[in-house]
């Protein structure tokens, strides 16, 4: 097995590498004056098994065609196999058609890849598993839930109580309190698909003199769990926490929640940010080796 | 046939089904906050022979991304063929792999659409045509140098002298001078790979006393572009006017143009610009007639 690092996940695919002790090959990029990306495979991929780690938050379509020049020329190289790892997967939200003649992207884009060449994807806490699950690529989704719960139990929270953003990520919530051990509750958030704006229905929390983290899949404008934080705070919880898988962080997010009370705001190296501290390299090498890679 | 007029390339789209009085189906397209691109067709594609039109200027993959999202779209309605008409074609440069693992991106762009459902393409001036045509999609070739020089004609300057930028671009001036009547020559520009430092051997033209037109296929940093402009007026030559087919114009190579004594920038709108004045939609629909549509 051979790792690729692409230019936006050279840090993980080197975590990668280290943690399955496999080689790895460098790949040279660069974008022309005029904005085009130049990509270089610097070695020879013919009857490899190849996985490439790229993965996609924004500049998304730029990181995208990235991996697609990468597949292809691992292909044309003639790899016997070529796995895609990427952590945060653009165009994963329009897994359906919701309107007529809406553009279905992420099954372009998991058409696109497999006609580059990649015969399987891994990615990291995906908007809909269950719709990619659906297209025409084996695509294995992992959750990094547990990864985000051992940092915070390693910093001492054992007993912490556990919060998901919204009913629908109570799963999270769940998932992260087998490891930290305490309760765990659902924030009522809603958001006007118009307007954006967020709204927390009254619902009491069992947080009080508490830590609490708030565990959610992407913080992006960071408005959901801004407010979330500061419920969270006014009900009481001694310290407030806010963890998220892909730490997208557009603009002032990372500011934002901290005014509104965060104690801290953590994130995986799904996507590179300053709040990048939990590796996702664990769970990935350990799908690749089941993989029987 | 149906007209879909790309995000990129709406004026044209209308010129294009004006020019052969055909319908045109409305493209919704909008990004989301995070950069991700929405596309929505405004009708139904059953059984139709599409031609979808969208040019690839910066932002090229954003772009790249809205014509493999609107050609999936159209393949998945079922349309019965499916033509893009892309004027300005990005990532054709890289048409060779000139080291080894070098991602061979105008092959696998095109491979993409190919997958996307898009069956054959037209582009304007590509950068190398000859290596565009051994690829696995149909690929129509068209020069808009004839349009450029038409327009200087029509404002008068019947019998110009045609000039191109270095020895390699000579047809253009020889296809100008076909139009405009005059005299036709290059000028013997140099550009370092490295650097990109454009230089100038020394070579007398014949300018003295009159109207020069310079052609190119593209204006980008404009550099090589206001040397020649500057060149030519030192020797003499009355009026100078800067034509090129793809007026990237990237910062401010119009200014720099014009302050080196061009009298006139003037492009067309197989990229939409300031100077898009010249429009290549009769070259287009005659091409589009000659294939049967």
């Amino acid at each position: 097995m051979i790792i690729l690092p692409g230019p936006a996940s050279k840090n993980l695919a080197n975590r990668l590498a280290s943690e399955l002790k496999t080689r790895l090959i460098p790949v040279f990029s660069k974008s022309f004056p005029d904005g085009e990306s130049y990509i270089r495979i610097e070695g020879d991929l013919e009857g490899e098994e190849v996985v490439i780690v790229q993965t996609t938050s924004p500049p998304q379509d730029k990181r995208m065609m990235q991996l697609f020049l990468m597949a292809s020329e691992a292909k044309d190289q003639g790899a016997s196999n070529i796995l895609a790892v990427i952590p945060y997967f653009a165009y994963s939200r329009q897994d359906k058609a919701f309107l007529p003649g809406e553009a279905f992207s992420a099954k372009t884009v998991i058409s696109i890849l497999k006609a580059c060449g990649v015969t399987q994807i891994i990615t990291v806490n995906a908007h809909n598993p269950q719709a990619l699950a659906s297209f025409t690529l084996p695509i294995k989704d992992l959750s990094a839930i547990p990864l985000l719960a051992r940092y915070f139990k390693d910093q001492g929270y054992k007993g912490a109580v556990s919060l998901s953003m919204g009913k629908k990520g109570l799963a999270n919530a769940k998932e992260a309190a087998t490891i930290l051990g305490g309760e765990y509750d659902f924030i009522p958030t809603q958001r006007d698909p118009h307007t954006g704006k967020v709204t927390i229905e009254e619902k009491r929390l069992d947080v009080k003199g508490k830590v609490a983290i708030l565990f959610d899949d992407i913080i992006s404008s960071g408005g959901t769990m801004a407010k979330s934080v500061a419920h969270t705070k006014n009900q009481g919880a001694s310290k407030v926490y806010a963890a998220c898988v892909h730490p997208l962080l557009m603009a002032n997010a990372r500011e934002r929640i901290v005014q509104n009370g965060a104690d801290e705001v953590v994130g995986t190296d799904s996507v590179t940010s300053m709040v990048s501290v939990v590796s996702v390299a664990p769970i990935i090498a350990e799908a690749l080796v089941k993989n029987g890679a």
